[in-house]
């Protein structure tokens, strides 16, 4: 109830005022992202030079940090636009894409979370694991955990600790505030099979987050809407249609997602 | 009548010529920008690196510089790469993808304008009015004026001062080469919704003015291509398809355009 | 025969290790690139900085270099990531985009074949003939020749020379490793109006390689498969369907390959 409502106020405030999303993020995945913004009813930037991410970021209403392909030059410019982000007061999201694999994405990662407060940080397992300091077997940009009991009192401990949400996604996705727990049962394994589900999902929680009703439910709405979509977008499949459809439904299906698919499809609930 | 015989000519030469089209541009949609290049008939090439733009554009129909991710490396590449153009002869498109948004974005596009002599410069109504001078609220990469009775004056004016073609697309798209001006209806309003419609708007120009009809009628051909496949693809949307299907159609829609549907559907009209 | 059977025993190792690919390559194609690694069941990560290319590289199975959007820090990568997969004995796919279209391409290749041992050299027929040293005129990143009768001694001398396998695709596929030479006629014209086939048959390559079943036989399943993909997207096309469609098909082809398709669609053969 509390759930639907708050995503129902969310989902409202998108159409009425369109936030503007600033990302500093991968060149991999960038365009999907501009367009799964765009799909849901925001207005996505890309900029990342250090010259221009405190201006931009200072006409946005979210700022997402994605280092997925960081180079020495990005890096400065997570800090200089998260610090400004700060100040304003706008909602900073960081996913920080195979953290763990290498020393510079774990410094860079360390230095973000130094210098910026975050309001959501959101990653696969592996990637949280990290940043909580357990050992995880790093895959590149895969996660190789499945989020088992173990990951709720990660999310839970990492969010009280960073003073932020942390949300982890996987078959289930666990999302804390450090006090209370949610768990998400949506999506679907094929959505592993093409690149950047992890990376839409942080830009949808950039939209979500950005129209100022908290970073716990805006994680929460950005991640069931992600998971809900990628269930209508695999149910669509048929015959010859294999990863390449499932890409244009998915954004389809985000583009078409209602209140009434939240309602209907949702499997969000929390951990009491 | 007018109209019409040019935007033959120009199909039929980019048939017979494939005009290599030199980009310099952003990581968000220049894989849009690449293939709808190659649907309409053109070969892409992006390159950025200072060390060889210059032999880049030399082999090249056309440059189009757009600003949407620029950094300081690549605001020298679009200063050298466009004077070499320049000398050669080669067409300039630039598209000042969100000035207005930041200093760096400003004080680029004013270097551009300053050395670099344009063929045609493409925006939306915010950008093209900041450049002219006027305050424009920018919202990002997002338009949000309408091309208003006021537009005609600021393309007219505007190609003037700077001896180029001024083409200013939204609704109703406006272009100007400083003595005619041509007004284009076509267009869905969908087309914003997706990423990437302005900057391909931009590269289809490109391809256009490549093959030497010139760059008021280049533009005008990129100008009305583009519009007339939104429609196309808007129309075949049906029951689930969204903003994925949309894509697809788009570049299906290019991939098969043929000058009956420009003479069928195309709406542009010189102001008299 | 022997095909066949080296290309199963490939496509039941990547299901079963699911290779991790390494790339540093162009922001043109990348998003491609990664989809199609994993549509194929192998893992991308793209990593570009020259802080932990190395480090990057150590857990891969595979490195695929792309010169497409080169510029001077990433050509500082190729060379570290590559001297590091040497040292791993971890195989190395150099696809060198638009050599020949100017001298950073040319110096940048150069170094690479100097400093770095490849397992598979994959170009059109312009490219590979630039770095054999035959004068052939190249349009941007466009193949202008025909995989001629000359290629199979360009192919296999150039093998020798590298002591790699050299595979140059076009309407002929021509592989050779230096002593043996096989042809393949799978694929269709379309595929070069998209953009992107190169290089995504080179990220293929690399899955393909990244198994343990060496760089020959890596490199005429990614290519064969490619071809075939390309073959069954072509098929599904009707009406409408243009370019848009084409992409998407060619993904779902690749997602659903089977040893069965290869079989039956198969035109690879060695030239007693």
């Amino acid at each position: 109830m509390e759930i639907n409502s708050k995503l129902r106020t969310i989902l409202e405030k998108i159409k009425e005022n369109k936030p503007l999303v600033h990302h500093i993020t991968n060149y991999v995945t960038v365009n999907d992202c501009a367009n799964i913004v765009l799909a849901l009813g925001g207005s996505p930037v890309m900029a990342d030079d250090h010259k221009e991410v405190e201006e931009m970021v200072s006409i946005a209403s979210a700022l997402v940090l994605n280092i997925g392909t960081l180079n020495e030059r990005t890096i400065e410019s997570f800090i200089l636009a998260g610090k400004k982000a700060n100040q304003l007061g706008t909602p900073v999201i960081l996913d920080p894409v195979g953290v763990g694999a290498t020393s510079l994405r774990n410094q860079a990662t360390e230095r973000i979370l130094k210098e910026v407060k975050l309001s959501v940080l959101r990653g696969n397992m592996s990637e949280i694991k990290c940043i909580y300091g357990i050992e995880a077997a790093t895959r590149g940009v895969d996660s190789v955990d499945n989020p088992l009991e173990g990951g709720k009192d990660i999310a839970l401990q990492l969010a009280k600790r960073l003073n932020c949400t942390v949300a982890i996604t996987g078959a289930v996705d666990i999302i804390s505030d450090g006090s209370r727990i949610f768990y998400i049962e949506n999506g679907h394994p094929i959505m592993a099979n093409i690149t950047g589900t992890g990376c839409m999902s942080s830009s949808l929680v950039g939209v979500c987050c950005g129209v100022g009703e908290g970073s716990l439910f805006g994680a929460i709405a950005g991640i069931i809407i992600m998971g809900i979509a990628g269930e209508k977008a695999q149910q669509r499949l048929q015959g010859q249609e294999g990863l390449g459809s499932f890409r244009v439904y998915l954004m389809d299906a985000i583009s078409q997602l209602t209140m009434a698919d939240i309602e209907e499809r949702g499997k969000a609930h929390e951990l009491i």
